[in-house]
């Protein structure tokens, strides 16, 4: 979380020239988003969030989120809707940063989701996932199911000394998901990072999905496992069956799961627990010495995959 | 620059139920005050700054600095307002921190003043300075001209390394300025930090003054000096006449300034441009290795001092 690029009032007065959104009121550089630097920015016609992108995001696949934004803000899902440029783009250059301007979502992102949280998160995954069928665009999963063994063979050698055990544990895994991963099951753009700090709410009410830049294509019931991981386990790592129960019902009350889908769901589960236990792992033993982030443990994501590595059918999930 | 204190959905709808602001729509961690913990805060009926206390502020000065703010908005200065509590107190705890919750306002600070700007500012800080007349509470200028001796001998064995020349510079200044610092003119609350990044503006007009924290009892022409030495020296440090004169004739045309006052300004911006090199001096040395925020160069305000060293009159400053 921080502000990498600074922009001052000059610069941004002159980016705004190139847009249709009124006079400058103010900008305050937010600490959001860990890629990017982030502004919330004011001007006589609204609010908007002011993005610029930072290094780490590659700057060929801009034009897959933004345009998946749009996509979808345009079919009435709550993510935000970047604004066009008197040109019709919708990517410009700020500070030598490429750098968009969204829609401000209210809401706030909550620490202790409630079961009516999960509910609402299901229902607006399988809008989302509904809305992109039709998006045009494609992006590979860069983290799927093939880069996990080239990812762990980059940590393997010092693995056991975060988590005693991981190495068996993950070679195991490893073989299980390589050899059954489903690739028959309905595909589509999935979020790949919807965790509570990307989800925000008024009340009980889901105002706005954000952070949409590790979306791409792929299962779509892998997205739903993804949250399931993200939303369903306590702090004490114990697994909450209503929460999840209400996260699954609440998806397949808007986008039917099918049997195989369902049938699927222990295994997508483990495969997105291992996800984020290996790039946690990946970035746990690689922190740079002037990280303005903390990495985060990859322990609790251990503990998830042997919590689904348990679970025999989707019905242990409350289906 | 730094959001040091986290706060979530729960605490903050918690501490809202104190207040009759409306719902809580979003809170958003900005990057803004160096001291303390600010979010931008939407609930349905507005827009706002939410405050948290960081250690480094003196929770007895809170109640000085929260009225100081309340009293001149009141009067129609374009400082932010402290937003009263259901109890009719400016002050609540949040997340264990001392919180306060006030008006936001719309502008961003310049990057380049121009003389306009300086004019407005001058204006601006008269109209300030007026407004404290009347204001009842007081608060010593814990970095007046009695502190500036003790503050640099904290420093002084290692002052010739960071500046070649400052040890014997200082030691003549501090001669000067304890046998001649003026004790008779006008007093009042000053801002006493008035730089650009606390000063926003739409355009070319002034829309608000932030940042009270330094604010205390001492010689109003004092601050203007303070201003003088923040806003009229260009990057090179060449000394813009231009600005200044634009600068005091502003403040002149909303509070006079005395013959005493303007026959003292060349010590006065001695005594600014001393202050602010010794508090960087102190705080270059002491750099913490966990340091959010990078430490001030002292060497510009080095440079002001020598070139306020070579004034002689007023006329100088463009009056």
């Amino acid at each position: 979380m921080a502000v990498y690029t600074a922009v001052d009032d000059l610069a941004l007065t002159a980016f705004l020239h190139d847009y249709d959104i009124g006079d400058l009121l103010s900008a305050k550089g937010i600490a959001e988003g860990v890629e990017n630097t982030n502004y919330v920015m004011m001007t006589t016609e609204g609010t908007y969030i002011l993005t610029l992108y930072e290094q780490r995001v590659d700057a060929a696949d801009l034009p897959f989120f933004l345009n998946l934004m749009n996509h979808c803000a345009d079919k009435g899902i709550a993510t935000p809707q970047p604004l066009p440029r008197k040109d019709g783009t919708l990517l410009g250059e700020l500070c030598g940063r490429h750098a968009a301007i969204v829609t401000y979502l209210d809401g706030m992102a909550t620490r202790k989701p409630k079961p009516l949280h999960c509910a609402e998160l299901g229902r607006g995954l399988a809008a989302f996932h509904d809305a992109t069928l039709d998006f045009g665009l494609r992006r590979p999963n860069a983290l799927g199911v093939a880069s996990w063994g080239p990812l762990f063979a980059d940590s393997r050698d010092q693995a056991d000394e975060v988590v005693p055990g991981l190495v068996a544990l993950v070679d195991d895994e490893l073989g299980v998901l390589n050899a059954s991963w489903p690739t028959d099951l309905p595909q589509g753009v999935i979020h790949a990072d919807l965790f509570p700090d990307n989800v925000f709410f008024i009340g009980d009410a889901l105002s706005g999905l954000i952070d949409f830049y590790f979306a791409c294509n792929d299962t779509l019931a892998y997205d739903l496992a993804i949250c399931i991981n993200a939303w369903c386990f306590e702090d004490d790592l114990a697994f909450n069956v209503t929460k999840a129960r209400a996260m699954i019902q609440g998806y397949n009350a808007v986008r039917p799961l099918s049997a195989a889908e369902r049938d699927a769901l222990p295994l997508l589960c483990r495969g997105a627990a291992l996800r984020f236990c290996l790039t946690r792992l990946h970035d746990w033993l690689r922190v740079p010495e002037d990280a303005l982030v903390t990495p985060k443990d990859p322990r609790p994501y251990y503990e998830r995959l042997r919590f689904h590595r348990s679970v025999s059918s989707a019905t242990e999930y409350g289906l």
